[in-house]
């Protein structure tokens, strides 16, 4: 692959930007155990995230009519306090409105915040995540996410892994779709960019689903570009 | 007006963070009249962007179908060649596709890139511009514009003043509209954008047309800010 081609990189949020599991469990441990929601945070992100997929699913699917991911993370909140069998009155309304904000306040891994900048020298960055605009906006102001614009399957109102996500976003470049490139944490992902025409770029995070999980991670190696993280990118595509 | 309610400042681009006046004037006269494209640059950036206005009028009005500002632009670029009786073979197809880029490299006043960065630490800065998305982040690359988030007309597919231009941004960024505060040095855009609930604040361009123009610039005391310039409006905003 000739990098040279490529004029903008379009990344993946959670968990390829951002530590969703590991910020949640923070704040939630830190913040919301004392406010009176004592649970096991992991497990419970864990169960509040196990909504996700399947809720985008069902709006791609036209199951559900077109909700934002924080409307869709809202409505998984109270099915997970619910599973959990909290009390309704633990948390207000209010609260819980608080507490879904946390997808709003996700931190970076270590390498993300360096690698974009080095990155944005010479590509323009952006974001193609299924996080709706408010959403993004707000985590790259928390995270320093030096994003030259944010874009969101909210702009073609179909997530990815549909192709109108990526092609949406690639027709508001005004570039072809080769010169556009989508890094990612997850394989499924890539593969829907690059039935679209895009160049893919994998990177591993293998503690996106925390210290215990497994994934697999051996490397596919027809993606142009597999890299370790956001710093070993831009080393590998000459930023 | 208390500055504490408002989350987001949203900027007109042309005119107000760039002089694309001057901008495409020093271009013409130093790349383009040696390449024998020999005007009195003033004057044809004066008639190119005169149709800039009528033509998006003519969209909102439904009289064209939805076309982006570059492809406008590039419609009014062959009319003002003409106008100005150049020879059709003075400049090649490919040559007008990468005059018209101009808009993509216009540089920012002075007082531009300093402002937005004290704005941006305590508000959300972003565009909304009748500029197409693409336009706007090429132009934020080669100005240096630290843009939170690139929003545009674009999106809403209807040119501000049309009030669907800014519902849309707001709506995206999940804000109330008295939470959001348009940025223009244009009166007319202010007054679509309070006529919609949005917050207003003026900044003074005075030489936007040149040197030889005369612009009305008695402020319009009903907005909620006027600044002389970015770093005024700073100012005036508490940042």
């Amino acid at each position: 692959m000739n990098p040279g081609d490529v004029k903008a990189l379009l990344f993946d949020v959670f968990g390829t930007v951002v530590d969703w599991r590991g910020s949640i469990v923070r704040e939630g441990e830190r913040d919301w155990t004392p406010r009176g929601l004592r649970v096991d945070w992991p497990r419970f992100v864990d169960a509040w995230r196990g909504h996700y997929h399947p809720s985008l699913e069902r709006v791609n699917r036209g199951e559900l009519p077109w909700a934002t991911v924080d409307e869709l993370n809202r409505l998984a909140l109270d099915a997970t306090l619910e599973e959990f069998s909290i009390p309704p009155e633990t948390l207000s309304e209010t609260g819980r409105d608080e507490l879904n904000r946390a997808w709003h306040r996700l931190d970076p891994w270590p390498d993300s915040v360096p690698g974009l900048m080095r990155l944005k020298r010479r590509y323009i960055i952006g974001t193609l995540s299924n996080g709706n605009m408010s959403l993004l906006v707000n985590m790259a102001k928390h995270a320093g996410l030096a994003w030259d614009c944010v874009l969101s399957a909210e702009l073609a109102r179909a997530y990815k892994p549909d192709p109108r996500a990526y092609l949406t976003a690639v027709e508001l470049l005004d570039l072809r779709p080769g010169e556009v490139m989508m890094i990612a944490a997850h394989a499924y992902d890539l593969h829907a960019a690059r039935n679209v025409g895009l160049r893919t770029a994998f990177v591993s995070r293998p503690l996106e689903f925390g210290p215990q999980a497994n994934p697999d991670l051996t490397p596919d190696l027809t993606f142009d570009v597999v890299a370790d993280d956001l710093e070993d990118l831009a080393q590998k595509l000459d930023a």
